[in-house]
């Protein structure tokens, strides 16, 4: 396969990266990709925050992957920082290609480089295949993960 | 009981904040209330980021609880910000006064004036009574949490 990249997200890659989060089980109900006015605003909030990396993984200029590491100091653990990920996505195309494992050791070394000392992720719990991955990765299931929509 | 303030912890609390951090199962491994600096580094590096509220519950001017909200906006969920809910710690004197239950509406509060369409957070898989905690506060446990030390 030709090379990869992973680099921030443009405003650009919007129309990529929302398609595929709709292209998922949770994704296809709760996302629009008719509409990418929120989106956009979204992602101007994000580039103006300097501890939020949105990202995507492109295979000749075509946005193959997302992801969403956002950095978060803390007082616990002795003034630990920790890096959340979010919002990982992988091409229906490249499922199966390595991309995934590539994209997040990619999230883990650039939090390691940003000082991190935890790094951290929740997946819903109806996502076996993924906590297998996570878990293939290193990543411990130490926690219940709440949610509450308000 | 006396008035309760919720308000931004300061450089003065973080004495206090440590040893509630501290006196926890867990939190007794893992911090170090007798070197406070990197914790004053790292109260310094949350002040000066606006997405970060490191508050304190004081009552009598004597902080009993502390909890870190962060606010991260996001692409997925039509553009959704959401808010994490961090380090909640309550004070041995406190438990059972409900002080934690109305901490964390005034997070899920704050999280709503700011615009966040969600809250989460994590727990450790053994602490069964917060997650009853939880569960009792709307919170649904949707989620596996996984962690990576680094």
């Amino acid at each position: 396969m030709s090379d990869l990249t992973i680099r921030p997200a443009t405003r650009d890659d919007i129309p990529a990266i929302v398609a595929m989060l709709a292209d998922d089980p949770l994704g296809a109900q709760r996302e629009s990709p008719d509409d990418l006015a929120p989106y956009a605003e979204a992602h101007r909030r994000m580039a103006n925050d300097p501890n939020q990396h949105l990202m995507v993984a492109a295979r000749d200029d075509r946005v193959v992957g997302t992801l969403q590491l956002t950095i978060v100091p803390g007082l616990s653990r002795r003034g630990a920082t920790r890096s959340i990920i979010e919002g990982v996505r992988i091409h229906s195309d490249e499922r199966g290609s390595g991309l995934g494992t590539r994209f997040i050791e990619w999230a883990v070394d650039e939090s390691r480089r940003q000082g991190c000392q935890l790094v951290q992720l929740t997946s819903d719990t109806s996502r076996t295949d993924a906590h297998r991955f996570y878990e293939r990765l290193g990543f411990t299931a130490s926690h219940v993960g709440f949610k509450l929509s308000i």
